[in-house]
This record gives C-alpha cells, sequence and structure tokens, in this order.
C-alpha cells in the first residue's frame, strides 16, 4: 500500500500567497457605502492595518509571506495531506481520495493561518490591541493564539450564551491569554445600549460583531480582525491549496474534483483558488464549495448587494446572500451559518467557474462518524460538510467504475464539538432546510439604492 | 533558524519493538500469587491474548511489530521531534530544548501505540470482544479507536462520576463504535454487589477495574486490556524512542537529559528504554521519570511486592508503590494517579538506572501555560510534568551557561482538560503534598507471605 501521508519538509513551505484577483475573468465588484457610492480602500484603515487593505484590494499575483509569519506557520505548517487509504477500502470505491488536514495547528483549524497574518501585520503598523468576535470560538481561539505569538494584547467578544454554554473554547483562548468577554457587555457604547433594555440579552454575533468593531473604531492602538468572506483572509488561505499541490505532485497525482466546506469562504478560497489558473488554462477539474442545506447561501441564495453582517455596519458587498437579518437555524456546523459568502467566492460562482451544492445536518455526521471510524480522526462538523460531498462522490465512481481522485479538505478537529455528537449518536439532531418562504422575503431587506 | 519539525517518512517507521528486559543488569522480578508462590505466565492468558503473554516475559531484544499494526500506526505516525525554539527564546537559555509529540494520534495521546498493539493481537487470537475500565478516559479512548480498527466490540467500564460528568471523552468513545457503560454496573457480579449496597455509588477506577476484568474472564470471547505498568505495554511504546533516536541523528544531535511524564510508566519507558543500552554503553546521559509531588511514587514509595490494582485482583508485582490502598488526591493529571509503577521502571529506578523527581501541580500548569504561549501547542495535564521539569533544566543551564540538550515527552494534548486549565486560571488550583504519614501507614498494608 502506498503511503498515508504526503509531508512536505519546512523548506517546501510556499514562499508566497497567491492572489486569485490577477487571474479572474473579471474584476471584482467594488465595495459600496449605503447610498451605493463605492468606499475607497483608505476608509477601512480605520479598523485594518495599511497591509492587509492593501491586500484588500491588490491585483498583484504573488504576495510574499513575511518570514515572520512563516516562522510562525512552521510550527505546525507545512500540513499534511493524507491518502484515506481505509475509507476507499472501507466504500469498496475505485476512487483515490485525499484529504489536507488542517486540524494540525495549535488552535485546530486552519483560521490560524489568516489570523497569524493579520496579527504580524498589526503589530508591523504599531497596533497594540485586537478586538474580534467570536460564536463557537474557533475564529476566536485562533487570533488568541496569533496575538499571543506577536505580543499583541487580544479583547474577545463572545456570544454570551456560546460564553456560558461553551467554556472550553473560552479557557483555550485565556490559556493564551486573550480576554474573553461576554456580548453584550458594558464595554461599548452599542452593549450598554442593549444591557440597559434587557440585562440578560443573550447576545448574537451580529452584536458581538459591533461591540468588536466599535471599540476597534474609537481606539487608535486597537483594531478588528476577521476570520473569513474578506479578500485578505482568503488570500492567506491560500497555502493550503499551494501545499497541496506539491504534495499531489510529489506522489504524480491531480485531483478530478475539489471539495472543501463553504461558510465565508475562507476554506473553499484557500484550497480551490490555487487551482484556479489551471481550470481556465483548459484542466479539467472540478471546484465544488459544500454548504449546509439549512443555509444554502450559494445554492438559493440571491447574488446582490447586501451587509456583510446582521446589523449593517460594513460596507456593502456584491454577493450570494440570504439578507443580512437571515436568522440562522442552530445547526451544529457554527462556523457555517452565515448569510452571505466571500465575494470572491461569490463572483466565481456566478461565472461558473466554481460549483456549489448543499447536504443536509444528519448526512454529514453519518459521514463524519464513517470517516472517523476507518480514518481515526474526529473531523469538526464544518469538515464534515466536505466529507459527506466526497464520499458521495466515491460511491457514484464505485457505480460508474471510475478512478477518479478526489480531494477535500479537513478544516479542522472536533474535539472541541463532542456535544454535537453526543446529540448526533442520541438521536437529538435533525435535518432542517431553509423555507423557500424565507428566502423570497430577503429579497424585500436587501439594500435599495 | 533550523528546522521546528524533525520528520520521519513512513518507511523510516521501526519495523521492531526494543524489549529492555534483554539489556537490564539484573532479570525483572517474577510476578506473584498472593501466597507468594511464582504466577505462571500461563494464567494469564484467562483475560490476555496468548502473543502479549509472551512478550510479558520475553527476553528477545528485538520484537517485530506486526505488519497490520504498522499500517494503522501510519494514520499518525512517526510523530514529529519538535525544536521549541520560541521556548528556548522566551527562557534565554543556551540549552537546545526538543519534543516528542505524541499528540497526533487520534485520540490525542501515545496510549493508541499500545491499544492498536494489542486489538491486533487479540484480533488474531479469535477474540471478539475487548474490555477495559477508564477513569478520565484517555486509555478508554485509545482501545475504542483501536477495537475499531480491527472489528473487535469495545466495552469501556468508565468510572460513574466521570461518566456524568466528562461527557466529552465518552462521546469520543462512542463515536468509534464503543459501548461506555458507568460503573459500577449491573453487567458484572462485583457491580450489582455494590449496586445492591448504595445505588448512588458514584464509582472508583478500583471498582471500574473489577468489572472489566470480571466480564474478560468470564466470558471465552472477551479479554480484558491495560494502558500502563505491564511489560508489553512498555514494550509497544519503545517505537516512542525509537523514532526519536532516528530523528536526533538526522540534525546530529543527542540528549543531556531525557523527562518522561510518570505514572504507570508507559511513558518513561516508551521513551527511555531505547537509550538505556547506551547508557550502559558509558554515554553520559540522564534519563528522569517525572511524577506529582501529590502521588509520589518513586520518590517516597516503598519498593515492595504489592497489587497493581487497588482491590487485589492482579498478581503481585515488585515495585515502587504508596499501598495499593493510596487514596489519590483529586489532582488534575489523572493519568498520573496511580499508586505503583511498572516493575520494569521500578527496578531500573531501584538499581539507579533512571532518576526520579516529584514537582508540583501548580507549577506543572504554571509550565503548560508558558509552554501554550510559546510553542501554541496546549499540553494534557500529565504531559505538564516534563515540560515542568525541562524548564527547571533550562533555566539551571541559563545559570551555568550549558548548552545542553533537553528532551522531553510531549505525551498528549490537553484538548479535553480545559476545565483543569479553567480552574488553573481561576486560582482554584491547589497544590498537595501526600502526607508523609500516610507513606508510613501503607507499609501496614503491604501483602505479607
Amino acid at each position: 500500500m502506498s503511503n498515508h501521508k504526503i509531508l512536505l519538509e519546512e523548506s517546501e513551505m510556499p514562499t508566497h500567497w497567491y492572489n486569485v484577483i490577477a487571474d479572474m475573468p473579471n474584476k471584482p465588484a467594488p465595495y459600496l457605502a449605503p447610498d451605493g457610492s463605492p468606499i475607497p480602500p483608505q476608509a477601512m484603515e480605520a479598523i485594518f492595518a495599511p497591509a492587509l487593505v492593501e491586500q484588500e484590494v491588490s491585483s498583484e499575483r504573488w504576495i510574499k509571506i513575511p518570514d515572520e509569519v512563516r516562522e510562525i506557520y512552521k510550527l505546525w505548517r507545512p500540513s499534511p495531506l493524507i491518502r484515506a487509504h481505509r475509507l476507499e477500502q472501507f466504500l469498496g470505491t475505485p476512487a483515490k481520495i485525499y484529504f489536507k488536514y488542517e486540524g494540525v495547528s495549535p488552535a485546530g483549524s486552519h483560521k490560524p493561518n489568516s489570523a497569524v497574518a493579520q496579527a504580524y501585520y498589526n503589530k508591523v503598523a504599531g497596533i497594540k490591541r485586537l478586538t474580534t468576535e467570536t460564536g463557537a470560538g474557533q475564529w476566536g481561539s485562533s487570533i488568541a493564539l496569533a496575538g499571543q505569538m506577536f505580543g499583541l494584547e487580544v479583547r474577545v467578544y463572545m456570544v454570551k450564551v456560546s460564553y456560558e454554554q461553551k467554556p472550553f473554547r473560552r479557557s483555550m483562548m485565556q490559556t493564551w491569554g486573550a480576554e474573553v468577554i461576554p456580548s453584550p457587555s458594558n464595554y461599548t457604547e452599542s452593549g450598554r445600549k442593549l444591557l440597559a433594555e434587557d440585562a440578560n440579552n443573550p447576545g448574537s454575533l451580529g452584536i458581538a460583531i459591533s461591540e468588536a468593531v466599535e471599540e476597534a473604531a474609537s481606539r487608535k492602538d486597537t483594531n478588528y480582525t476577521l476570520g473569513s468572506v474578506l479578500n485578505h483572509v482568503l488570500l492567506h488561505q491560500t497555502i493550503i491549496g499551494q501545499e497541496t499541490r506539491k504534495q499531489l505532485e510529489k506522489v504524480g497525482d491531480y485531483p478530478d474534483v475539489i471539495f472543501a466546506p463553504c461558510g465565508g469562504g475562507s476554506n473553499v478560497g484557500g484550497m480551490m483558488f490555487p487551482f484556479l489558473a489551471d481550470k481556465a488554462a483548459g484542466k479539467n477539474i472540478r471546484l465544488v464549495a459544500v454548504e449546509p442545506t439549512s443555509c444554502p447561501t450559494l445554492t438559493k441564495g440571491h447574488y446582490a448587494y447586501d451587509f456583510g453582517d446582521s446589523v449593517g455596519l460594513t460596507p456593502l458587498m456584491l454577493m450570494y446572500t440570504l439578507g443580512h437579518n437571515f436568522m440562522p437555524p442552530s445547526i451544529h456546523a457554527g462556523g457555517l451559518r452565515y448569510h452571505g459568502d466571500s465575494a470572491l467566492v461569490s463572483q466565481l460562482y456566478k461565472e461558473g467557474i466554481l460549483e456549489a451544492m448543499a447536504v443536509s445536518q444528519l448526512a454529514t455526521f453519518e459521514a463524519g462518524i464513517t470517516f472517523a471510524k476507518t480514518q481515526g480522526i474526529i473531523p469538526a462538523p464544518e469538515s464534515n460538510h466536505a466529507i459527506c460531498a466526497a464520499i458521495q462522490e466515491a460511491k457514484r465512481c464505485k457505480e460508474t467504475g471510475e478512478s477518479k481522485t478526489i480531494l477535500f479538505t479537513l478544516s479542522g478537529h472536533g474535539h472541541f464539538d463532542m456535544a454535537s455528537y453526543d446529540k448526533y449518536l442520541a438521536g437529538g439532531l435533525e435535518d432542517y432546510e431553509y423555507p423557500e418562504q424565507a428566502i423570497h422575503d430577503a429579497l424585500d431587506h436587501l439594500p435599495k439604492f
């Protein structure tokens, strides 16, 4: 049997991030103000480091990864590419299945790839403190880790109900020295206002974003950080796809189809953008974003300008959206509960370059357990979406006899999601189709200008 | 800066386990029955696979790792050896610090190294089911994983209070298909008896062992498995030290001192035994077992024949012991709360070949947090004992200006121990010195024959 793990030495780690904007057939639509006027990039410098704003709008194909960032990446990168021999055998498929395992980072997901870069550029810009919001805690813990690595203070506004019900990711952030504040809080104007109305307000991701942005906007020494959606975040994640290309070259293989879970788009961009140029050059490769049926942004949403957050603080972005007032059902893949999607991913999907599919919650947990039982690793519920799609494809190959090469991103481990597995195993989880009526009604709430 | 990670290809993974008995200056003392008569190895076949009993008493230096076991190991092995550059810089030490990271296994610790081997040999022997006991869940989850890999049913008796208070490792075991039973249970005679006396009995590790052993002894298709202490368990763990030797050779280095956490001895044996022959050949290397001050088996215990369990079911073993009726204080390094120690480790310590030291709980958590803040990885509380000792040594090197090479085993990650970190960060943990009087009183309870 061939090797399970395909490894790269630290010296083989990519030296540059890949900027897909350089190779897009059409340039990205601009970010707009609520009145429809274009937003100058400099306006974003109120809360983001200048280098990150520059990356947000850059059309340079290759952007150098600073040595200081590479040095931190090397604590866990390059991450392994793994041939899922045991899963293949279990399925009896002629397909080859590879997965890129991002759960080896100290925070347990791909998120630190951007957190480390964001912390570094803020450090260089003289910033002393970072704020962010977190729900389940994947992004909050990544920025806590990254801030610690560069000596920055980190304050994480954590949705109060998560703060109380999910203490372990909170402890993880605190172990790395971050301050974790249940939101809404008394630290901000928006928090105080909500608490005055209802001292027991359980919080929401929208409220936590408002608090984190308000604090960053009001303090010169403090900037805000975001873990997905924005161009520069997807840029940093392209190290995933680039490493994967090198690893597949080592074994003389190339994917026929790639699956990645899709919430805000950081996994899709990170794995797939580095394969886009091949596709443009005529290579026969399918790039498939996998989202939950409960949050079918790409497969059922509207392609329209909308706010990136739920309260209307961000610029308007042209993207697939279920409406910024979208109330996500409480599925267990918390990282995929987002009303919109990255503008880059949305545009490439609109143009037919990326594909998308939706899978149901029960099917994703079933796939995750099959994976754990064959390959050992217990995946994050978000990652189970990609696994589910990969297994479906492998089963199709069994029917047709095709020995395709299937690749997916295993974006993180599920060590902090065992309560969700517990509920699934006890029969307490349900499927949820986001209602057609709600999708239709969202049209009424999209910004008009 | 030199590489952080020193990797081995799967093809470089050791092909044999190393049996230290071949090189011990004195042969191990025999296991005895309560009346003092030697126990024939065959008696152990009532609950252990014949191949494992053979390994328990073998004096062959090299024992081949079956291909089927190597194939499962390759899901995560060889594990990385990592140079702790950032910890060195933080401490300002001239010492070089390396750690072998065993937290990359799906169960998150070194325990699967033996669990996989035990499952395999039981499968070969025609056994269909495995039983074991678990407290915090490290061993239980490892045998759940290993059983699944070889298609064996697994029943884990989990101390009832842990079953209720620590649901996440339980969910992990269930995800891998194991049946997890709160102990005491109605499945065994000993469980039923205890429940009849007190339906709310919270259980203990001793009770859970009794249940797991009783079931294995009473069913032909079922065997028992143990995660530490026994010779064959330490044998399987020697893959850790052998890989480490190869990895250090790659960078032209050799340790002046090795630290490993010590509970039942599987980490100490696993890492240190493969370096023992060098020491015997005159190499200047210190091998230091690190235990908690709250459970100072080697540093303060009695070298005497005692039971391996708390209720007197096992053979008598000559070892360091605090008395099998030892009541472990509820420290957070659950894996180190054991009254005795491996007979092999005990004898080598008695003969001055291994050293031992004890560290206090608060110091270990402080060390673990320093490690997390510099290297990223959040370690298991057990592993923090080795880290604490390594940091102390590195600080001594700073004082003396010595550029020693320090190596330690990072036996597992702390993802399922965040409640302990939480309590430490909130100031809720205390130090605990095991009382001298209790150590003295233990003499009265040692078996007499």
